[in-house]
C-alpha cells in the first residue's frame, strides 16, 4: 500500500489553488467531495512563488493549501515544484537553460528546461526539496513526495560536455578503453586527450531522426543523459530522505518515453508513477501494453496512474472529447493491470496559457452540471466502495517480453538495413498477438529473472549485453521456451558486432546462422509457408521489413520464406536445447502468423488464456492478492458484447450480482469478477 | 480623388529605370504612351544609391528621372526606398539587420531586411525619407508617397527586447498586471523583474508553426512588433509631412497577411494600397473578399491596386501564364470592389536576381509585339474612356463580415481543440456563401459601427475584446441580425478564457451553454439536421472540425446533431433579442448549408441580391457614388455566360450598348452596367 | 593504362587493416586470394593514426601494411588520410572545422568535415601528402595515389569569407564589374566596398532547397567553393608531385554530384574515378548515363569503378540485398561504359560505426561460405581470365550530350517558372530515349568539340556561355545535327538574361523567337501534335512542366501544341543552318516521343543502333580499341532474354564460345562480343 493513511484506490489529481482565489477553492471542495476525491498532487509549478529571489523563499501560500486540504479531509501528493526553473535564474544564471541539439542557447521559457548539470540547478532543486521536506514531514495532510515533474529533455552545453568527460572516465578507466568501444579508428576519430571529446550533436557527429555518424558515441551520450537527470532525481530524493524517513517518493513517469532508460529510474524510486496520454488512435493493446511496462519497471510492484484527463487534451492535432464512459473504461484498465490510483490532470482548468483546453475535472463553466463532473463523480462513487479490496494485487503472468531502452537507442541510432525498424512496434507486435486471444503478458527487464515465466520473448534482441545469452540459455536448458526474432543477437552493449556470424552470442541457444539481412521498401512482403501444421499454423503468411537469411545448424526448420531468391531458406525455426526450446522467427510476420503461432507456443506449455474465446474489443486481465483473484473484462466497443466465463459461479465485485456462463459486457463496460 | 492631379483611374507602377540605361528609357516612354500608362512608383529599393555612405547623399539620378518622367507625362508615386538597407548599413551597424526566430544574427541579404527598433535604421529611414520630401515636395511629377514597401518581418534581437519590455510597461503598467495578464502562475512563469522577460522565440516559448507554451506571451509579442514596424512607417510619414503638407502618403499592404494588424495600420494612412497576388489555386472569391478587407480598412473608402502581376509570378510553384483576358478581368475585380487605380509591378522585367521570371508590362524581348503588351494596352485605352466616373464611388453593402487579426494569431496560437482551424478560411466560407449569390459584403473591424448594416457576421469570434459583446447586444437590440460560429466568446483580448460558461460574454445574446467542444480529424463529419425547414434549408448537411455541444437556454433551436453521442444536441439556434436576432452555428458548416442559411437570413431582412440568379463563375458587384450605381458583372469563366439581369434596360459602360433581360458575357469578359 | 605494373582490370577495394589485428590479416590475404583481389585502397581515413599531435608521425603500422600487402602481392591505391582531420586538430586549431548553413561553427565528428580555406587544414594535409609521397614515393607496391576522399560540403565561415572576396577579385577586376555581374541594382544591393561582400547562406541571401535572392551570388559562391575544395586537392597533389613524379594522383568522385563542378577536376586529375551507389529505385539507364559522364570528364578516357557495395549499402531508407548475379552484372555495366577497373567499398566490414552495415567482400561471418563472397570471387576469375584486353579500349559514339554543372545550379537555383525542372532528369530523358534504342552517346562538356560527332543534344541549355553559341553554329552549319529545348538560351555565365527574345544567343542558329513561357503543375499535360509524320513519329505525344509558346522566323514548323490558348503555335522545330540542322522542342516531352523523334535524327546522319531491336532491361554498349571492337549485352532483367545479333559471327569473350543470329542471355546475364 502507497500510504496506510489512505487505504483505498486514491482519486484526485494535479490541482493548482495558487492559479485561483478562496472563492474558487471554496466551490473546488465541495465539488472534490461531490466526486469523492480524496487526493491531490499540489505545488508541482510553483518554484517562483516559493521562491522569489536568489535567497528568498515564501512558503506561506503552501502552509496555508496544506492546512486547508488537510482541513478539507484530502491527502497530498506533495510536488518539489522544480519542473520549471524561476524567471529570475534564468536571468541571473544563465548555467540552468538548455543549450539544444544545434548548439544554441536557450532564454527563459517552457518547463523541463534546466540543463542537468547546472551546477545552479543542481543547488537550488537540493535545496527547495530540502526545504520542503523539513517543514512538511510531519504535515497530516502528506500522502508522498513527488519530486519535479516529467524529467525528460537532452542538453548540449559545455557544462553537460565537461560532465561527460568525467562520466566516460567513471565507465571506461581508459582513454584507449573509450576508443576501443567506439572503434574510433573508424573515419580516424581517435581521441588522444579526454577534453577532444565532444557531445554528439547536430554541430559534430548527429542529424535529425537519430541519425549518428558514431553510435557508440551516441548511445553513450543516451545513457549519460538518462544517468545525468536522474543524478537530479536522486539530489532532491535524497535531500528530502534526510527530514523525511518514511513517505515514498516518486516522479511522475512517461510509459515508453524514449530518452530515460526507466528500469535504471525505477531502482531509485519507491513506488512507479506515470502518466497514460493515449491519442486518438493509440491501439488499447498499446495502451495495456504500457501499463504493463510500468509494472515491470519494479518487478510487478502495483504503480500509481498519476495522471490521465478526464476528456480532452489539448496538445494532439485533434483533440477529440473522450466518448462517454471511455474515462471510466480507460480508469479501470490502469487498474486491471496494476494501478492502485487513478488520477487526473487537473481538477481545475487554467484560464491562460497552453494547456487551458486540456480537460479537467472542473471545466471553465466552474459548476457540477456537466457530463464530464458527472462521470468524474460516478467512478469516484465506484472506488470508494472498492476500498481497499485490489490494492497491492499483482500480476501472475507466465509469458514474459523483454523490453529494453538500450536496446531501443541502438537499433534507432542504427544506420541500416532500414529505416521502418521501430523497437515499440516489434514489440508491441508479439504483445498485441497475446493481448487478443487474452494471454497475459509482464514486460520485464533483460535483467529480471526469467525462471518464474515458462516463456520469455525477447523481439529484435540487437543488442546483447554481458552475461544475458547465458541466462537465456540457462532458463531454456531448464525447460522454458525462449522466442527470438530477426536482427538479433548482432552487438554487444557498445554496440559493436559480435564477429562469426549473427546471431553471435545467440547462435548456440537457437541453432541458426543468419548469412545476409535483406530489407524491403514498405508494402513490400515475402511469405511465411509451413512445412507442415503447427498448431493452427498452416499453408502461408505475410511477413514484411527485414529478412534474415538463415542456415539452420542444429535447428529444425519449420517453415521457410515463399518467394524471391531466398525462397526456400529457412524462416521459421526451432531449436532443442536442454529441456526447452528456442524459436527464432527471421522476419517482421503480420497478426495473422503471430497469434496462432504464440497460442501454440502457449498450448505447449500450459499457459492458459484468462477466458477462451475473446470477442473483438474485449480486454481480459487478472490481479491476484492474498489467494484472491480478479478477473477484469473491459469492453472497448460502443455496443455491447457477450463473453463465455470459464466454468462456475463468478460475482462481479461493482455490482455484487453473480453471474455465470455468457455475460453481457454493455458497451464501454467493466467488469472485475472473482469466483463466487 | 486620390490626387487631383491625375483625375482619372491610375494605370501604371513599379519602375526601375535605374537598372537600365538612355536607350531603355526612350523605348519605355514610347511603350508607355502606347499603353495608356500614366503613372509609375519609383525608387523602392534605390537606398544604396541615393545614400552612397554614411554622410553622402546622392539624388542625381533621381532629379533627372523626375523630370524625365514628368517631362514624358507621367505622374510619380514616390517611395522612399527603405525597403531594403544599404550593404555598408549592415557592414557598419549590426543592429540594422535582424536576429532570427531561432536567435541567429543575420548578415547583409534580402530585403525587408531590417530590425524596426534599429536605432539606425530609424534614424537613416527618417531622415531619407525628410530629404526626399523636402527635395521633391513641389515636383511637378509628383502625385503619391509610398513609405518603404510591403513591411513585414519580425526581429527577435536585444534591441527588440528592450523595446518589448517598454512596451509592456506603456499598456500594462506594472509587472504584476503583465503577470496576470499572461497567467504566469501556470507554469510558474512569475516575473519578478522587467529584465526577466524574454522574447517569445524558438529558444525560449514558442516554436515553428505558432506553438507557443504562453498564448499571452506571443499575442502581445505580435501586437509589439505590427506596433513595432508601424512605429518605421510612422517616422517617415512624419518626416515627409514636416515639408509635404498635401500629398497624400500610403505603403502597400499585403492582404490578408498574418503579421500585421492592418486596421491599426490603416489608421496612420491617407489611403489604403495593396498588391494583389492570387496564386493558381486562390478562389476568385478570396480574392474579392481580400479587396473588400482592404476597402474596409479605412470604412470603405476606395483604395489602390498598387500591384498585380501583367502575367506570370516568379515565387509560387508553378507560375503559370495569365490565360488571355484574365489579368483585365481581375484587373476590373478589383475595380469593382473599390481600387481607383490600376497599377504592376512591374514596368520593365529586369535581367538578373529573384524577380527576372516575374512577369513586366515590357518584357525581356523588349518590344510591344507581346500577348502581354497587347493586353496592357488595350485596358490601358478601357480605362483612359472611363475617365474619373468610377472614382470614390462606394459600396452600400447592408450585410458585414467582422474580421479582427488579433483574433486570428489568438486562434491560430491556440494549443487545442485542432491543428485544422484557419481563421481567414472560416470567414471566407461565410463570404463565399454571399458571393455565389451575389450579395454584397464589407469586411470591416469590430470596432467598426454596426448599425449601418442589417447583418453582422462574426466567424468564430474566439476573442471578444472589450466592449465588442455589448456593441453586439445593441446592434441586435435594435432590429439587427447578429450571427457567430463554434468556438466563439472564449477569451477576452488577453487570451484568458472568461469562465462560467461558453460563449461567455456573448452568453447572453446567444441564449445558449457550450458545455465541451469536440474535435475531429480532417475527413470526419457529423450532419446538422434541421428540426423543419428554415426557408430553403430542409433535411441534413455535413459539418466538420469542431463541434460545440450546446444547450439552448433563451434560444430555440433550427437545427440538431445528426450522429456520435450528441446526436440531437442543438447545431443550429436563434436566440430573439431586442428587436433583433442572434443565430449561432456551433460547428463548421459546408457551402450547400451556408448558402441557403444566409439567403434566408437575408431574406429576412430584406436584403437583396445584386443579380437573382447567380450562374457558376460569375462575379456581381456594385459601386455606388453620388445617386449612380455601377453594376459590375465579371464572367471568371473560360466560356461564355449568360445573366438575366433585373428589370428594365441597362447601359454597358464600357462598349455603350444598352442592354436588358439576358445579357451575354463572353468568357472571361466584363460589363460595367448602369440603368439607362 | 592506370600504371603499367598491373596490366589488369584491377579487382579489389578499400581495406582498412588497422581496424583489424595479426590473425584478421592473415585471414584477408587467403581470403583475397581466393577472391582473384590484386589491389587494395587504404591509408583513407587515418589521419589521426599517422600524425597523433601537431608535430608527431608515425607511420611505421603504415610501412608494415605496405611491406606486408606487396608480401602478399597485392598493389596499393595509396590514399593520404585527409578525408576527415583529427580530434586533436579541431580541438586546437578550431578553424578547420566548418560553419554551416545557418552560420553555425561545428564541432568535432563526421568526415569530410573541413573548413577548405582553413589554412591549418591547408597546411597539414599538403605536409601529410608530402610526407607521404616522400615515404613511398618508391614502395614496390605503390600503384595509384587517391587524395582525400569524395570530396564535397561547402563551408560559411569568416575564412571562406575573405577567400570569396579574393577569388572575386581575381575573377572580375572591380566592384563595378561585380556589381553589374550581380545586377545589384536590383533590391538595392550595390558594394561599394569589398569587405561588404558577405556568402550567400541562410543568414543572407539564401533559404533552403536552393532558394536565392541574388542568383549571381549564389552561383559565383559555388563556384567559388568547387575552386576551394580543388585548390585543397591541388595542394595535395602538387606536394605528392613534388616527390612522386609518375604514378598517377585521382581522388575519387560521385557521379551526378550537384556541389562540384567536375569538369574543372579532370583537368587537375590524371584519371577519373567515381564511387557507384545507386539506389534501389535508380533507373539502369541513369546508372549508364553517370559512368558515360564520368568517361567525358577527360574526353572518352577510361576511368576507374573505385567504389560500389558488393552488396548492400546501409545509409539508404531500405539497404536491400544486391540479388544474385547483379553485382557482377552492374560491374561489367561499369567496364562496358569505360571503367578499366572494378573496385569495392570495401574488403572487411567494420565492427562499429555507421558503416557496419554497408556491405563488404569480407562479412561479419569471417569466411568465405558466403553468397557474396562466392560471387566476388567467381567475378575475380572472369576479370583475371580477361587480361588486358579491355584496357584502354574507348567509345566512338557520333551523338554527344551537353552536360554543364554552371547551367544546372544555374536553373536549380531560378526563382520561377517551375519548382519541378531539374537539370540532371531532362538530360537523363534524352539519354534514357538513346539507350532504350541500343544508340551510345557521349556526355561531355559544352568545352568539348562538337565536331567529332554527328549529333549534339543539349537539353535546357538554359546558360550560354561566351563563344558557345558559336561554336554551335558552326558545328550545324558544317553539317551537325543540333538539339535544344524549351528554357535554353535565356542567360550568359553570370545569370543575366540575354534581352530581345528567348532564346537569346541561339536565336540565330534555332530560327525561332520564345514570347513566354507557361508553366503546369505536376500531373497536367499539353499534347506535341506532329503536322505530319517525322519518322516514325505521328498523331499526338504528352508533354508537360514548362511550354516555350514560340514563334518559327526561319524554323520549319514539324508539330504544334494541341491543346489551351497556344493550341496550334510551334512546339517542334527545325531550323536548316548551313549545311545542318537545329531543331527545338518547346517542351518536357515524353519518352513516346523523344525515342522515335532521336531515332529518326540519328536515322538522318547515319547513326546506327548498336543491336537492332533492344528488348525491354537490355543494355547495349560498345568499346574499341586497336582497330578491335567489343559490343557488351547486359541483361538487366532476372529472366532470359533473347538478343539478334547484326550480321555475322561473334565471339563471346567470356566464355570463348562463337555465336551467331540470336542470343540467348541468361538472367543478370553479360556477353562481351567480338566479330568472330
Amino acid at each position: 500500500m502507497i500510504n496506510q493513511k489512505l487505504p483505498k484506490m486514491w482519486y484526485g489529481g494535479d490541482y493548482n489553488p495558487e492559479q485561483w482565489g478562496p472563492e474558487d477553492w471554496k466551490e473546488d471542495h465541495r465539488m472534490f467531495k461531490l466526486a469523492g476525491i480524496d487526493v491531490v498532487t499540489i505545488n508541482v509549478f510553483s518554484w517562483a512563488l516559493n521562491q522569489p529571489g536568489e535567497n528568498t523563499y515564501d512558503f506561506a501560500w503552501l502552509d496555508e493549501t496544506m492546512d486547508r486540504l488537510h482541513a478539507e479531509g484530502l491527502g497530498v501528493v506533495l510536488a518539489t515544484s522544480t519542473a520549471a526553473h524561476p524567471a529570475w535564474m534564468a536571468k541571473r544564471h544563465p548555467d540552468v537553460t538548455r543549450v539544444d541539439f544545434y548548439g544554441r542557447k536557450r532564454t527563459f521559457g517552457g518547463r523541463h528546461n534546466s540543463c542537468p548539470n547546472s551546477k545552479t540547478y543542481r543547488k537550488y532543486s537540493g535545496r527547495i526539496a530540502g526545504k520542503l521536506a523539513e517543514r512538511y514531514q510531519d504535515h497530516p495532510a502528506l500522502l508522498l513526495w513527488h519530486v519535479s515533474n516529467e524529467y525528460g529533455g537532452y542538453c548540449y552545453c559545455d557544462n553537460c560536455a565537461t560532465a561527460f568527460r568525467v562520466w566516460l572516465q567513471d565507465r571506461y578507466g581508459t582513454l584507449d578503453a573509450v576508443n576501443k568501444a567506439w572503434n574510433t579508428r573508424f573515419w580516424g576519430h581517435t581521441f588522444y586527450d579526454w577534453d577532444e571529446i565532444v557531445l554528439p550533436n547536430g554541430m559534430s557527429e548527429e542529424g535529425e531522426g537519430n541519425v549518428s555518424a558514431f553510435q557508440g558515441i551516441s548511445l553513450d551520450f543516451r545513457r549519460f543523459m538518462s544517468d545525468s537527470l536522474l543524478d537530479c532525481y536522486k539530489i532532491e530524493r535524497d535531500a528530502i530522505r534526510e527530514h523525511s524517513k518514511d513517505v515514498p517518493i516518486t516522479t511522475n513517469l512517461m510509459g515508453t518515453f524514449p530518452q530515460l532508460n526507466y528500469f535504471d529510474w525505477a531502482k531509485e524510486m519507491d513506488i512507479i508513477s506515470w502518466d497514460n496520454y493515449p491519442s486518438l488512435t493509440t491501439p488499447v493493446s498499446e495502451t495495456a501494453m504500457v501499463h504493463d511496462l510500468m509494472r515491470g519497471l519494479k518487478d510487478g510492484a502495483p504503480f500509481m496512474l498519476m495522471e490521465q484527463t478526464p476528456s480532452q487534451q489539448n496538445w494532439q492535432a485533434y483533440n477529440s472529447l473522450k466518448r462517454p464512459g471511455v474515462m471510466r473504461l480507460w480508469s479501470y484498465q490502469a487498474v486491471a493491470r496494476g494501478a492502485d490510483t487513478v488520477m487526473f490532470f487537473q481538477m481545475r482548468r487554467s484560464i491562460g496559457a497552453c494547456e487551458k483546453y486540456h480537460g479537467a475535472v472542473i471545466e471553465h463553466a466552474g459548476h457540477e452540471h456537466t457530463r464530464v463532473f458527472r462521470e468524474v463523480a460516478e467512478l469516484g462513487q465506484e472506488l470508494m466502495q472498492l476500498g481497499d479490496m485490489l490494492l497491492d494485487a499483482r500480476s501472475d503472468a507466465r509469458v514474459a517480453i523483454l523490453y529494453d531502452w538500450e536496446n531501443r537507442w541502438a537499433i534507432e541510432l542504427s544506420s541500416g538495413p532500414t529505416v521502418e525498424l521501430q523497437y515499440a512496434s516489434e514489440v508491441h507486435k508479439y504483445y498485441d498477438a497475446l493481448f487478443k486471444q487474452g494471454i497475459q503478458a509482464d514486460l520485464v527487464s533483460v535483467e529480471a529473472d526469467y525462471n518464474q515465466y515458462d516463456i520469455v520473448i525477447a523481439p529484435v534482441m540487437y543488442m546483447v549485453k554481458a552475461g544475458v545469452a547465458q541466462k537465456a540459455e540457462k532458463f531454456t536448458a531448464a525447460g522454458g521456451t525462449f522466442v527470438t526474432t530477426f536482427f538479433s543477437g548482432i552487438v554487444n552493449e557498445n554496440d559493436l558486432v559480435t564477429v562469426g556470424g549473427y546471431p553471435g552470442e545467440l547462435r548456440n541457444l537457437l541453432g541458426i546462422w543468419a548469412e545476409e539481412i535483406d530489407a524491403l521498401p514498405a508494402g513490400q512482403y515475402n511469405q511465411i509457408v509451413m512445412k507442415k501444421p503447427f498448431g493452427k499454423l498452416e499453408g502461408s503468411y505475410n511477413c514484411e521489413l527485414l529478412f534474415d537469411l538463415i542456415h539452420a545448424e542444429s535447428a529444425d526448420v519449420l517453415a521457410e520464406y515463399g518467394s524471391d531468391f531466398y525462397k526456400g531458406m529457412p524462416v521459421l525455426t526451432v531449436n532443442a536445447f536442454g529441456k526447452g526450446e528456442a524459436y527464432y522467427v527471421a522476419t517482421s510476420a503480420s497478426a495473422e502468423f503471430l497469434q496462432p503461432f504464440l497460442k501454440k507456443l502457449c498450448e505447449d506449455r500450459g499457459v492458459e488464456p484468462l477466458i477462451q474465446e475473446v470477442p473483438p474489443g474485449i480486454e481480459a486481465t487478472k490481479r491476484v492478492k492474498g489467494g484472491r483473484s480478479f478477473l477484469f473484462l473491459l469492453n472497448h466497443n460502443a455496443e455491447n458484447a457477450a463473453v463465455i466465463l470459464g466454468d462456475g459461479k463468478h460475482r462481479d465485485l461493482l455490482t455484487g450480482s453473480i453471474v455465470q456462463g455468457t455475460v453481457e459486457l454493455s458497451g464501454r463496460g467493466v467488469m472485475i469478477l472473482e469466483k463466487a
